[in-house]
C-alpha cells in the first residue's frame, strides 16, 4: 500500500486491540454492556472491533456519525448532544430507516419539541434525560422537578422518556484511580437517584447510562446502571496518560510529519505538520507535565527522549527539547518522518478524513480506514 | 437555498468584497502585485474576486490547495512551505500539467533534492529562498553564505533560484500601525538585501516576495519588492481586530450555532457548536482583550454586548458574559441561531468543508462555496 504524503493520521491497530481488550476485561466483571462513544474514532472498522467485527450499541456526537454508522448496519444509536429542534427531521428519517435512535435533552422546551415532532411525524422519538453530576456542562440537577415535567410532556406527545444519562466530565482532571473511582460512583449514584425519582412518579426510565474514559476504567460498582459509555479509550492520548489512565506506550494515534528544516541557532527542527495536522488542543498545558503540542516519536513509534512539538502554525510544526531537560536535539535529516503523539486524540482525529493503519512498531501501512466527517 | 443544520461556516460576501477592495486600494499606490495566500479561504470563488472573477498569482500552503486551484485554471502558484523531498513528484506533475509552480527552501539538502528531481524528471523546478526576517520560523539569516551555495546547487542541477521570500510572522503581535510599518520595512529591507547578495554573486533572483496581512496593510515603501503576500485579509478575525488591523465590523467569517440548553445557575448558555466548529484556537488569549473562543453575534451579525463563547468541548459551546462586565446573559430560547466570530479565521475555516454565503446583515443563504481540503 502506497504511503500517503505527510502530514497524515496514523492508527496502530495492535494498540487499539489491546486498549479495547483492557476496558472490556475491566467491565466484564459488572455484566453491564459498553455503549462506546464513536466521536473519538468516527470509524466503523475500529468500533466493530469491540464486538469482533459485528455491530453493537453506540453513542454518537453528531447526526452525521449516526448516518454513517447506520449505513454500515449499526441500529442502536444514542445521539448524546442536547437535541436542537430543527434536527428532529433527520432523527425521524433515521428512525423510519429502522435505526433505534435515542436523543438527549434537559429542558422542557426540548421535551415539547420532541413530543411535537413525534406526534407530527407519527414517529415516537425516545429520549434520555441529561443529568448533571459534576457541574461540567449541561443537564438537570438531581432533585430538579423539571425531570418529572419533562417525562410527562414526552408521554403526552407519544414520545418516550427511556431513562437518564450522565457524564463525569470533571474526571478528566482526576489524577488518581481513587479520585476516578469516586467520580464513577458520583456518576452512578446521581444517575440512579434521578431514575428512581422518575420511577417513583410512574415513569419507568429503564435506561441508566453513565461513563467517560477515566471513570469507565476506574469504576468499582455499577449497581443500577444499564450501560457504560467511553470513547477515548480506543486510542488514549497524552491527557489520559497525564492523569494516569494509561501509559504512554498505550497511545495508538499519531500524526506523521516530515522534517523540512533546521534552526540550530534557535534549537528548532521544523516539520510540515502544523496545527492543521495536530489540532490546536493544548490539553496537557493544565497538567503537571506540559507536553506542548505533543511528544515526538520516530516512525517506529519509539519516543525521542525529551523532544516536544513546542510550536505550531498552520502548516509548520516546531520541535525542540523540553525546557530544563538538558537534552540535545537529535540529528534528523530533511525528509525524516516522525510520529507526533496527541494531547487529545479526538481533536487530532477531527483534522483528518482517514487513518493509515500500522501494526505495532512496523511503519508499513497495511490499511486505510475512513472517518465520518462533518455534522 | 436550504439552510444547513448547525454548526456550519458562514461567509459574508459583502464584507469579503470590502476587505479585498481595502487592501487593493492600499497596494495600488505601490504598483506591486498581490499574490494572495489562499490558505485562509481555500476557495477559488473568493480568490477570483481579487481579479474580478479571473485568476491571478497565488500562494498555497499545501499541494492539495495547488491541485484544486490548478484544476480551476490558476497557473501561477507558489507553494510557500519548505519543500519535503518526497513531495517533488507532485510538484513535477503540476508543472507538467502547465502550472508554473514554485517551491520554497532554506537548506542545502533541499536545494540538492530539488536539483536532483529537476534533472531526474527533466523538469526544471523553480524555487524561492526563504529568508528569516524576525526569528519567527524558518529561513536562512541575512548574510548566511548558504544562500549562495543553494543558488549554485540549483543552477547546476537545472533547477532555478527565482529569488527570495520572507514573512514577518512577528507582525501578528504588533499593536500599532507604526510597529507594523516598521515590521513591513524589516521584511522589505531583509528580502532586498539577500536578493542583492545573490545578484552580486551572479544569480539574477528576479523575485522578491514579502508579506503578511498586518504588514501588507501598513507598508509604506516597497522599493525592490516584486510581490506582496497576504491571506487573512479576506475575512479578518478577532486576533487582527485585537491588534488594530481591522474593525470588528470587518469580520466576514463566523460559525453558526444553535442554542441547545441553559444553565442559569452557572451563567451559561449551551450551544451545539464546540471546538469542532470553531477550532481550539485561542489567539486572543495573549492579547490585551481575551475573547475566549469568540465573540457572539445574532444571526444578523449584530454583536451581543459582552457575550463570549467561553468554553468548548467537542460538540458543545458554552456562552457566558465577559467577566467583570456586569452584563446579563440575554434571553435566547432553545433553537436560537447565533454567529460565533473566530479568534483565527484560518483555524475556524479548516474545520469546515464549505461556506454558506450571506450578504451583509441578511441571514438568507445565497450560495455555497467549497473549500480545498487535506494535504
Amino acid at each position: 500500500m502506497l504511503d500517503p504524503q505527510t502530514p497524515f493520521l496514523l492508527a496502530d491497530e495492535t494498540k487499539i486491540d489491546r486498549n479495547i481488550d483492557r476496558l472490556q476485561a475491566h467491565l466484564e466483571r459488572f455484566d453491564v454492556p459498553l455503549r462506546p462513544h464513536v466521536k473519538t474514532s468516527k470509524s466503523t472498522v475500529i468500533t466493530r472491533k469491540i464486538w469482533a467485527g459485528r455491530t453493537g450499541p453506540i453513542t454518537v456526537s453528531t447526526l452525521a456519525e449516526g448516518e454513517v454508522f447506520a449505513a454500515d448496519g449499526f441500529t442502536d444509536i444514542l445521539y448524546a448532544v442536547g437535541i436542537a429542534p430543527d434536527k428532529l427531521q433527520r432523527v425521524v428519517d433515521l428512525r423510519r430507516a429502522g435505526v433505534d435512535l435515542t436523543v438527549l435533552l434537559d429542558s422542557i422546551e426540548q421535551a415539547q419539541a420532541v413530543a411535537d415532532a413525534s406526534s407530527t411525524y407519527g414517529v415516537p422519538i425516545p429520549a434520555l434525560l441529561e443529568v448533571d453530576c459534576d457541574g461540567h456542562r449541561g443537564g438537570v440537577l438531581p432533585g430538579d422537578p423539571a425531570a418529572i415535567t419533562i417525562a410527562e410532556i414526552l408521554n403526552v406527545g407519544g414520545a418516550e422518556l427511556r431513562g437518564v444519562l450522565t457524564h463525569a466530565g470533571e474526571s478528566y482532571f482526576s489524577y488518581s484511580p481513587h479520585e476516578r473511582a469516586a467520580a464513577a460512583e458520583t456518576e452512578r449514584r446521581t444517575a440512579v437517584a434521578v431514575a428512581e425519582t422518575l420511577r417513583a412518579a410512574g415513569h419507568p426510565a429503564p435506561i441508566v447510562s453513565v461513563g467517560s474514559t477515566p471513570t469507565a476504567h476506574a469504576v468499582r460498582d455499577l449497581t443500577g446502571v444499564t450501560e457504560v459509555r467511553a470513547g477515548n479509550f480506543v486510542f488514549f492520548d497524552l491527557v489520559m496518560a497525564g492523569i494516569g489512565v494509561c501509559a504512554l506506550d498505550d497511545l495508538a494515534l499519531s500524526a506523521v510529519v516530515s522534517v523540512i528544516g533546521h534552526r540550530p541557532d534557535r534549537g528548532w527542527i521544523l516539520t510540515d505538520g502544523g496545527w492543521t495536522a495536530t489540532s490546536r488542543d493544548r490539553g496537557t498545558a493544565v497538567q503537571a507535565v506540559d507536553q506542548g503540542y505533543g511528544l515526538v516519536a520516530d516512525i517506529y513509534g519509539e519516543l525521542l527522549p525529551d523532544v516536544l512539538m513546542s510550536g505550531a502554525s498552520q502548516e509548520h510544526g516546531v520541535l525542540s527539547v523540553r525546557p530544563g531537560s538538558g537534552a540535545e536535539l537529535p540529528a534528523l535529516p530533511i525528509g525524516t518522518r516522525l510520529r507526533i503523539l496527541p494531547n487529545h486524540a479526538c481533536a487530532m482525529g477531527i483534522q483528518h478524513s482517514k487513518y493509515s493503519v500500522v501494526q505495532g512498531s512496523s511503519p508499513v501501512i497495511v490499511n486505510t480506514w475512513e472517518r465520518a466527517q462533518g455534522w
